[in-house]
């Protein structure tokens, strides 16, 4: 167990308002990030991720990667040995490899308020919601574009999850906002309504050095200046391709000491091939080059490697979740991803279904098992995901969030201590005779059983009596009783007055895009 | 690969029927058996292993067991040096152990059609469908006691499901025959309306006795002196107890050389220990007792061993499932099993839900990919669990048939040949580029991707026209075109007319019993 989470620290202005928010606040219950006492899943030999790692290098030195539209990525490359033609990048055999090495292990995320610090990497797994979908769901309204309204009560939804360590950043897309204002009011409501870690905005590199601004007015300067307070997305053009855009997000969050996810966004078949060793090699080759670049950048920059992948449905073409190959994809890469020395994301609450149903139960179920089992350290994506990432759904929300309770409890392994060998119980109750009253089950019952908050488990007759309710109404109920019980976290009323003067002032200097 | 699924063979009748249904029969695909590709995931250390294996060894030597009114049982442990008082049997430290290896680490369950012959034990992994529920549930009318019409509708669904090797056994209790008879019928329905692997009848030795004979009639008498044909089910009376009629029903099958699963029954805090380690401990100490009492009877009688296991909610009294308690017990009792060099049972589709809806795909899936990963051998309730065992349903039955295909995927590994690692793909399309259409996309899409036949992955407009339609829905729909489609495997005339007049006969020797 890191011993972060408990740590105390002088931060300025954003630790007198932990420690202030730490004093006034109504505390709800958030479960330390996981720290596994199990092992990761393999499924590729020693010679298996020889074969992989070798293929990413001839790719990387015969064929190359773009960087587009980015001259002063090219000079960075060619100073750093590159061979760069046009927008071309290829590298000598080991040289990216080699760059990603100052990249670290682990660091820590810190959240304003430091109980909620996260520790990114080794045996650590932190889950952060659902990133990025332009509808949102819910039982009254079924689906419609998102608001800004509906994102801050995601935001409060994700406060109030026991099982999710982190508030994420694009929880659905605010589309009433226009579009160069968005990332102002989603930060600004990740920093006022939740104390839990969030991520920075990357549609455009003057919105990231809005992220860190306002993220100096929270933590403030000192602090952000030598701490992770930002961890963000950053997307590969997959195939081969990075983008202005995104690399420069990249840039800014990488010289302001800020983690980036690196992580190809892979539909197999499209962007990468039908196969899993070939997918592997491309994601890999991907991540090498998108790290290695931040440490052109900073070197020591914290950063994320990892994927997202699903297939594409050959009939429909639409993407598929919950598959063997994405299962398959998620353990790969997370040997991968170890063998470079670097933190790893992937998995989620991925399903194609329209609703929260029986699909949606399983495909999800099917990817957060591989999440945990493959060793990913960083899960985006890990509650509200619905229909393909085009939907974020409160129902989905709180149900995912309830399960990501179990990798918890599995997590912890098993305990071999004289308590969890139980053997006064079995020589106490015997053959024929029950555990429930023995001196063992009383001391131990409150906590022997992880235990859900939504599914259901009364008898049939209740059950009917109360009308034959399934999941989806069980989790329309949750989530109104947990945005009535919301109670905002503390914040020093002088930094949240700035924040606002922040945003408003942005606001004010730009015309209103809406694409 | 086991080369036993297309092995041919002399067997008498039996065989003779084996081929004219070959010759004959319409055929739906069915998956051979999962051999694996990928490790078994393990969550014990072997300093573990070896304190849960000394505390059940101090167990039975200390505490020892119940044989319940069985005198011949008694004997028989007297006879072997088992230390006998009363209906308690205590074991002198490594004799039950010793007598469990004559039980072999793998063997064959023959089908009448030897296309469908598993194998159980090893690597493999063997899928059969729900077990015992005595309510049914479909799309149309809802919840109500099971009938043998439910009973062959179900045996149908099972012999056209693609990812399901077995026929299994009690698909639902077939409430409206006398309970003395419904064996008759429900192994008349698994030998004729299938030509899968099935299970006998274990609630009264009379009933195994009847399994077998029927057996003797489909297969040959000499063919099931040699060959493993039924694989039956022994509960244990958790904790240490084995009462009369099980072990009756036990003694019955091994005498004739057939396997029976000996399997606690293990509701945790009620007949366990609250702790994972505990109940192992019981588990490991109730399976050698069983087994080895199975190898008094005839040494190299085919075993399985295993456990079904559920917590006891401690508010509502309800079993519990999906949940991290029951991941680690199944991790590590197949970890313990295969150290006894025995065949693994455990995991299904287990739910706690009153429908098929997200809950129930969450359980189930939790469970399944906790089977694949623990190395289970023989998965029973594979399909159509629902409400705690006590429902099984005709939609969920198709849903979870459909998911097993994942578990196959995950199976097989990864493709590391040339055409895996797509190295063509990769240089062909370079940066920016698609995949769709390159020649390796082409050679490889039919076969790349995993394929749900019933998921919904049509764009979020179709499916909106189509009636806003969630995972229910589209699997009655599925139910009732499978049964249109159902064509019965063909069976020699003779065979089919002495399994009626055998049914008839035994039913015309007793009195209709309803409990």
């Amino acid at each position: 167990m890191s011993d972060t989470a408990t740590r105390r620290r002088s931060r300025g202005a954003g630790g007198g308002a932990a420690r202030r928010a730490e004093r006034s606040a109504i505390s709800f219950e958030t479960a330390k990030f996981i720290t596994r006492n199990v092992p990761n899943y393999e499924v590729l030999t020693p010679e298996a991720l020889d074969i992989i790692e070798a293929n990413a290098e001839t790719l990387l030195e015969e064929i190359g990667v773009n960087f587009v539209e980015n001259p002063a990525a090219l000079d960075r490359w060619r100073a750093a040995g590159a061979m760069v033609e046009g927008e071309r990048v290829r590298f000598p055999k080991g040289m990216v490899r080699k760059l990603c090495e100052t990249a670290p292990e682990t660091f820590i995320q810190h959240a304003r308020n430091p109980e909620r610090n996260v520790e990114i990497g080794g045996r650590n797994l932190v889950l952060a919601p659902v990133y990025g979908p332009p509808f949102v769901r819910d039982g009254d309204s079924g689906r419609r574009y998102a608001t800004i309204d509906d994102f801050r009560k995601l935001v409060k939804l994700g406060y109030m999850s026991k099982w999710l360590h982190h508030s994420g950043g694009t929880v659905c897309e605010p589309t009433d906002v226009p579009v160069n204002k968005r990332h102002l009011d989603m930060l600004l409501a990740h920093m006022t309504l939740s104390d839990k870690p969030f991520m920075g905005s990357v549609t455009e590199p003057g919105r990231a050095e809005d992220s860190v601004e306002m993220c100096r007015i929270l933590f403030g300067e000192d602090f952000v200046r030598d701490n992770c307070v930002l961890t963000s997305l950053i997307n590969v053009n997959s195939p081969l391709t990075f983008d202005a855009t995104m690399m420069g997000a990249l840039e800014v969050y990488a010289a302001a000491g800020q983690a980036c996810i690196l992580s190809p966004f892979i539909v197999g078949g499209a962007m990468a091939p039908v196969t899993v060793a070939g997918t592997l090699t491309q994601v890999l080759a991907e991540v090498m080059v998108g790290v290695a670049y931040s440490q052109l950048i900073r070197p020591g920059a914290p950063m994320i490697g990892g994927c997202f992948v699903t297939s594409i449905d050959m009939n429909s073409g639409a993407p598929t979740f919950g598959t063997p190959e994405a299962a398959l994809i998620t353990y790969g890469a997370g040997q991968l991803m170890r063998r470079l020395g670097l933190p790893y994301r992937s998995a989620g609450s991925f399903n194609d279904s329209k609703l929260p149903d029986a699909q949606a139960g399983y495909e999800s179920a099917n990817s957060l098992n591989a999440g945990l089992m493959a060793g990913v350290n960083f899960m985006l994506h890990a509650c509200g995901w619905l229909e393909g990432g085009l939907v974020t759904s409160f129902e989905k929300f709180v149900i995912d969030a309830d399960q990501l309770g179990v990798l918890h409890g599995i997590a912890q392994g098993v305990d071999i201590s004289e308590n969890g060998q139980a053997m006064d119980a079995l020589r106490e109750v015997g053959p024929g005779g029950h555990f429930l009253g023995c001196a063992h089950t009383q001391a131990n019952f409150k906590t022997a059983f992880w235990r859900t908050e939504i599914f259901d488990h009364k008898p049939y007759e209740t059950w009917a009596d109360e009308g034959e309710r399934d999941t989806r109404s069980f989790a329309t109920a949750l989530v109104a009783k947990r945005l009535a019980d919301y109670q905002q976290p503390a914040l020093d009323p002088e930094i949240a007055a700035r924040l606002e003067a922040f945003v408003a002032r942005r606001k004010s200097e730009m015309a209103d895009a809406f694409s």
